[in-house]
């Protein structure tokens, strides 16, 4: 009897971890750095639209990111701090054609602040997941290294936090 | 001795409660509608540009304003959804010209559904706070509704929800 009940109640863990596993897929490292769980639902940092290239984003942080992003004005993120940018093409709204919308889901970019893991690499990790597919980017944090280097003195973040009331 | 244990007891609390109305203040309602707490960290259900007056905006939800959005393409927002349009002016980014980011804070609009409660003006609550003091509109929810009405077969709601991964 007990042999039984441990098989079922055995059963149901594994059961469960399989529907975990489902509604979560795995997704692979870019730069050596874990796919962030849940980001999908974190806070607003900021938006932009990029009028060189027609994109729409959000900028999304975890809750240390926000605390600080909502503070004031950042110069110095927290170790901690992870930012999120969410890029979409951007097109005209049906009913508001002047308004621009996300359309096509182009990457997820991410910055997690660490000063001693990552103080190769100016304090940051780079990492991003491309597509719907979330595939990982690993072509090297250097590329966003590169790119960021305009905003060395803004803590590597282009992003300044919007205001909220 | 208990008595001034009580007293102690009784200042802390007091103290306590002066230190939360401080952090959260009191705003007016806005057609009726009670200011919605916690609204500042809601998730995204999108963001947009518009081109005709430069201004930028994220759209956030409640939690059964999100689960429905992420759901996929909606039609029918379900009773309990909340929608926040939080607006700022635009102006483009000192380090990238060409993307634009949020400036000065316009104000945040709301959409409260309950097909019930507001039955009378098609099933949804309208309210806006103005400016960072976040004053409530009072000029009566037509003037949202009329603004609204190209979209009134796509439950009164302009916002289509973005794609996440």
């Amino acid at each position: 009897m007990n042999l039984i009940k441990a098989l079922t109640v055995g059963g149901l863990v594994a059961l469960l971890a399989t529907f975990s596993f489902a509604s979560e897929p795995m997704r692979g490292e870019s730069h050596g750095i874990a796919y962030p769980s849940g980001w999908q639902d974190w806070s607003t940092v900021a938006v932009s639209y990029r009028t060189d290239n027609n994109t729409i984003r959000v900028v999304l942080g975890n809750e240390v990111a926000v605390k600080a992003a909502r503070s004031g004005d950042m110069r110095q993120w927290p170790d901690g701090a992870m930012l999120g940018k969410v890029v979409w093409k951007a097109e005209g709204l049906e009913s508001w054609k002047a308004a621009k919308k996300p359309a096509g889901f182009v990457h997820a970019e991410f910055m997690f602040k660490d000063s001693k893991k990552y103080a190769d690499t100016y304090g940051w990790g780079w990492a991003r997941w491309v597509g719907l597919e979330q595939q990982p980017f690993n072509k090297g944090a250097q590329i966003c290294i590169s790119c960021h280097t305009p905003v060395k003195d803004n803590d590597w973040v282009f992003t300044r936090p919007a205001v909220f009331p």
